[in-house]
């Protein structure tokens, strides 16, 4: 019985390959798939080579500022060379999955153009399998990454768990680092290119979206592939890991109390108490066996029906099966209190599903709020964006409250399942734990939300394809009936993430608890004051820690600055260049003569590349120079980090919340309107929701993705660099 | 020498009573100035119609709700029934700061308008010293209101000095409680009013601003005058009302430190002591003689100078002068260890000059960010509101710096006074009070800064005059340029509030704590853990304390959303007036028929009366409820309020920054343009400019400027209601 408890871990190199195997048969599955009309393959070969040239470009940028900081990583951290060379892996792996996404992606947007020919099931079916190869291939690889680092250091290089730890961290960092350069990277893009088309060819040119007389409409295409595809790809990739990591070294706290501090007769042997750090990584396989049954459920049952329906078949399966996998799990590992901690689960899984909810409240044509900035949009762009500004502001309520209740309730949870020995501490620990199973339950559907995600663009691309290869009308309306369920699981699966993340906290608050103690303990061995619960607390009463505080509020502020302005800028830049364009050759417009779009894609390419360095260099530079100034002048610099750590999250959790539902409903008010309310389309209502849902498209697909990123971020890289604050 | 330190407190009734005569000679020596045309009068008479019935309905309103209130704090907060009773004087102090700020800028405008058609030098003079009456009022006001309640109980009633202050603390919840329904109603009234007249009158019709013929126009400077002097004098003297209180409430622990704990033989007399509790109220004192030199001081000394500089001179007066008299007042208190709070003083003397930099590099056309925002107005409103938001969120980074060093400073100050016999937990509270002394410090300029924010409004009104009643040219040219300045100075007014709010956070938290303390103390009088130090923490580590701040943060948000919807509503109703009545009849145009002035007057009077309730009660009932709820559920309600009130404080800097500078930076923009650039006037980048000035509107004027009560109102309602939080 005592050694049954780890065998289940077998599991995870198995749903590992299992995960890759599986997304290899949708990459099959979607390739025999046919290519449609030579005009469609024109196009979507100039998607294609757009779409890669940027990534190479990017991706060689990301590589060069990584290995600098490998190299400074290498030499600062201890156990060294191995940190820095488990965040160039980690990079690796980040920049590998947002590769293979955007292969794919850019691979299945011709055959959905393609099958839309045929019936809505199949283009579906199309586009539904070739996003879900990179929600496969993502969770899968983070998976394998975070296993295989920590097995070869433990294991092959016989490193102490907490070594072996360390050497994760750099894993997850580099992650992270990678995913903030391509999320920003791919989101200023796709924004740009965005914005500069949609300004001026549909307000001031009046032609439809996708027209290919505007020669912005390939980089638009490009952009949703490089934006929503490689970065969000990269983007829960590093989420993925960084939870992973986060978990397990919560759990090595635990491990130590059961095997050290536990009384010698209930004590637990070391391979039992090793459930406590492979737990997290056995949810996640499971996980990835839950969305593969949902993933191959997604269809049609009727042609007539909401493609959305057939979505949600899908998920509500995923979550079913994710339930009931769980109750496995956590019955097999946690022995006599495994009711707390599936009961954990289960509440991270239901809250994913209330998240849906309410972001479908914000973000639908259904309800009050998508109407209200319709309405408004009828006295004028400017009352569109105060009553826009105004509804996207009101989005944070509901989200927090849900999910104040979650983190109440699985801590407290994970507190019931302390055995009496647990002294405080440890029972604060248990308690994180709680927490950390239920943002395992909600990772749980990762994989099939992923796939809903990068669904979107490669719907949206297949519009376009079909839009500018003029296929009938008939077909056209297949693609839209997509693309508007790509919108709405768009919005959707950034409210997961964000609540993900924000129920991620306290795993990985603690995790750098658990660090910080670690650090001091190795520098003062004897020091009898130097306790686990000396180190669990950031009292911001303290002025030295609420500043702290303040300046992680402020650096999210700082940092949604600028990924706004390069949008801006870049769009600027680029509306210029298409009312250059039209002006310079009267025949685009005659349709006569073929626009310039290897130059729009120049401009686009380009503008991403400069603007996204300085803001993903930011939450690397501030905490850690942060933390060495506090540390240097005598101050608490610990607590101090973690209050920018702590409070950033909460001011991220708040201005994402913000950007992504805001600019949801600025989108879709302007559907609202296209739809026929308040007089349709060509209507002054109708040019002041464009502005509207202008202005959002950076806050939903640049700087809201970005924060989500960024939060994690700040966890990996205080995580990493902790040795530097304390003394 | 002993006696010697408190005989100064002899000051603080004479500086309120020579403010108050102050204000009266102010009065007198505007009044008799000449009023003008009776074009001009019959102008100046809609105005101050519409602004007194406002105030009529607005007043009537806050007083039922108050009373309701006072009824409840009566019967549940101790000493019953005082708190309630001096809560009510509260409110109708701040109503009357508010009343007489407005009585007389409703009269100083058509005087000010009179004067100008003769020199500039006069119209500055009279305009400034019309809004003087509202500064030196309210300053005045509030220090007699303060030291008057706790010198009744304390003396007159004999009550200890803890329970005198309870009563106290009353008064300032009160005067907050007043001023969030006094900033939010009169905010949305003059956003309503200006957003209607601008965007139908500017944009759609083309009439130039303040034309006769717009039937908003009289709203729009009725609103001027409810929102920019009633509202902002309500707002500030509850500034200055919380902030004395809660500096007393922290000298209460120091006085008790030096009377109880300080080894026989160092302690000082009671009445030495008491000087921790009277010494912000002697700093206002000093401070209101300073402002009054300053004050007096504002003049031009040619007439084709900046009115700016005339400006410029009086606060450069003020602020040495308060330097010096913090130099008198400190050296006199506090003995041996003066200079620590000297130097304290001289940080937040500092400060509120640096924060006057910032301010105006960022709200200023001369530097890059309006610049960036006109240039981007080039390619459309899109790109004009993408780019000012992300100035918004950027001007939130410089002046946290700014307030973290200022902190950290004047809190370290603070506990180098701290003598050796204090613990670590009586250093904290020296520290605290270094940060009180600095607010004290920033403060001295307060009735100073009042003045030139009430000068705002009068210009503006004055310019509405000369204007409709049509004088001639060079006129206009005078009352415009003083109203570019009282642009500057409005926007000045709220960096500055803002950064004292924030430099007086600790000092209000450090209130909390010490409230907190005494109610456990009062509960549990022989419990031995119940001590300073474990009250005197925050420890955002545990999750029902972080929760706490989840919550702040996000009320922040949801209010700020209320309070731009309102505006939006209001906005979309007056916009939907005017366009009917110049449908209606098309003799507006043609001037051949007058508008309807009073319809739109009484659209924005019922618009802002109904939005303003909800808003206004609900950063008393989030708190209250959590508490409650928390104090049940058996978490730690004391800390978990505690991280509301500060995360709460932190989101609200934040935001009440990123408005209030993003704001103005947008009508700068706007002005930028107008004042040539791209083409100047009547094109698509001033059409686009005005979108994002009218966006900026009501975050400037009724979003920012509310949290700015919002923040204090958190503070006074957590230290009313915290014995419902104890158990």
């Amino acid at each position: 019985m005592e050694r049954d408890r780890m065998d289940i871990t077998l599991i995870i190199p198995i749903a590992g390959l299992v995960g890759l195997a599986f997304a290899g048969y949708l990459t099959w599955y979607v390739f025999r798939k046919d290519l449609g009309t030579p005009e469609m393959q024109e196009i979507g070969d100039a998607i294609r080579q757009g779409a890669m040239a940027f990534m190479k470009r990017q991706y060689t940028t990301i590589i060069v500022i990584s290995i600098i900081l490998a190299g400074l990583i290498a030499a600062l951290i201890d156990p060294k060379p191995w940190v820095g060379l488990s965040f160039m892996v980690g990079a690796g792996a980040s920049a590998a999955s947002g590769y293979i996404g955007m292969y794919v992606s850019v691979r299945s947007n011709i055959r959905t153009a393609a099958a839309a020919r045929r019936t809505l099931n199949e283009a579906l079916v199309t586009s539904f399998r070739g996003g879900a190869v990179s929600g496969m291939g993502v969770v899968s690889l983070s998976l394998l990454g975070v296993a295989g680092v920590f097995y070869i250091f433990n294991t092959g290089m016989d490193f102490a768990i907490s070594e072996s730890l360390d050497a994760a961290i750099g894993f997850a960092f580099g992650a992270s680092f990678a995913a903030l350069f391509a999320q920003l990277g791919g989101g200023i893009y796709t924004k740009a290119a965005d914005v500069g088309a949609d300004l001026v060819g549909k307000i001031e040119a009046g032609i439809p979206e996708d027209d290919p007389r505007n020669p912005a409409v390939i980089a638009d295409l490009v952009g949703d592939n490089v934006g929503d595809c490689a970065g969000r790809g990269a983007d829960l990739f590093e989420s993925t890991a960084a939870e992973n990591i986060g978990a397990m070294v919560l759990g090595l706290s635990l491990f130590t109390f059961w095997t050290e501090f536990v009384p010698v007769g209930m004590r637990w042997s070391e391979s039992d108490a090793l459930v406590w750090i492979f737990f997290p990584l056995v949810a996640r396989s499971f996980g990835i066996f839950a969305s593969l049954v949902g993933i191959l459920a997604v269809r049609l049952t009727k042609e007539d029906k909401d493609p959305m329906s057939g979505i949600n078949m899908g998920y509500y399966i995923t979550c079913l099966l994710a339930a009931a996998f769980f109750f496995v799990a956590t019955k097999y590992m946690f022995g006599d209190e495994w009711q707390y901690f599936f009961g954990a689960g289960l509440i991270g899984i239901f809250l994913s599903i209330v998240i849906v909810y309410i972001t479908q409240y914000y973000t639908s044509g259904s309800w009050r709020p998508v109407r209200e900035i319709a309405q408004a949009s009828t006295t004028g762009p400017a009352t569109n964006i105060i009553t826009g500004l105004s509804i996207a502001m009101e989005t944070t309520a509901m989200p927090v409250i849900a999910i104040i209740v979650a983190l109440l309730g699985s801590f407290g949870l994970g507190q019931m399942a302390a055995p009496p020995e647990a002294d405080t501490t440890y029972r604060l620990i248990y308690g994180f734990y709680g927490t950390a199973v239920a943002t395992m339950g909600m990772l749980a559907t990762c994989a099939f939300i992923l796939a809903t995600d990068t669904f979107g663009p490669i719907t949206d691309n297949a519009g376009g394809i079909i839009e500018m290869s003029k296929q009938p009308e008939n077909i056209r309306r297949r693609t839209d009936r997509l693309d508007a369920c790509g919108n709405t699981t768009k919005a959707l699966t950034k409210g997961y993430a964000m609540a993900s993340a924000a129920l991620a906290a306290f795993l990985l608050f603690g995790a750098y608890f658990e660090r910080v103690y670690m650090k001091l303990h190795e520098k003062h061995p004897t020091d009898p004051t130097i306790t686990l619960a000396s180190v669990f607390q950031v009292d911001i009463a303290q002025p030295d820690v609420f500043v702290g505080g303040l300046l992680g509020a402020m650096l999210v502020f700082l940092f949604a600055s600028l990924a706004i302005r390069a949008v801006g800028k870049a769009a600027h830049a680029m509306i210029n260049e298409v009312r250059r364009q039209f002006k310079a050759d009267p025949g685009i417009m005659e349709r006569t003569s073929k626009p310039d779009y290897a130059r729009c894609v120049d401009i686009a390419t380009k503008g991403a590349l400069k603007a996204m360095v300085l803001p993903a260099l930011l939450p690397v530079l501030v905490p850690v120079s942060f933390g060495i100034i506090m540390n240097a002048l005598g101050y608490n610099a610990p607590q101090a980090v973690g209050a920018l750590l702590m409070i950033g999250t909460i001011a991220g959790i708040m201005v994402a919340n913000m950007f992504n539902n805001g600019g949801g409903a600025w989108d879709n008010g302007k559907k609202y309107i296209e739809a026929g309310a308040y007089g349709g389309k060509k209507t002054p209502a109708h040019a002041a929701a464009v502005v509207g849902d202008t202005v959002g498209d950076p806050l939903k697909d640049t700087a809201g993705p970005s924060i989500h990123v960024l939060v994690k971020l700040l966890s990996t890289v205080t995580l990493v660099f902790v040795a530097l604050f304390v003394s």
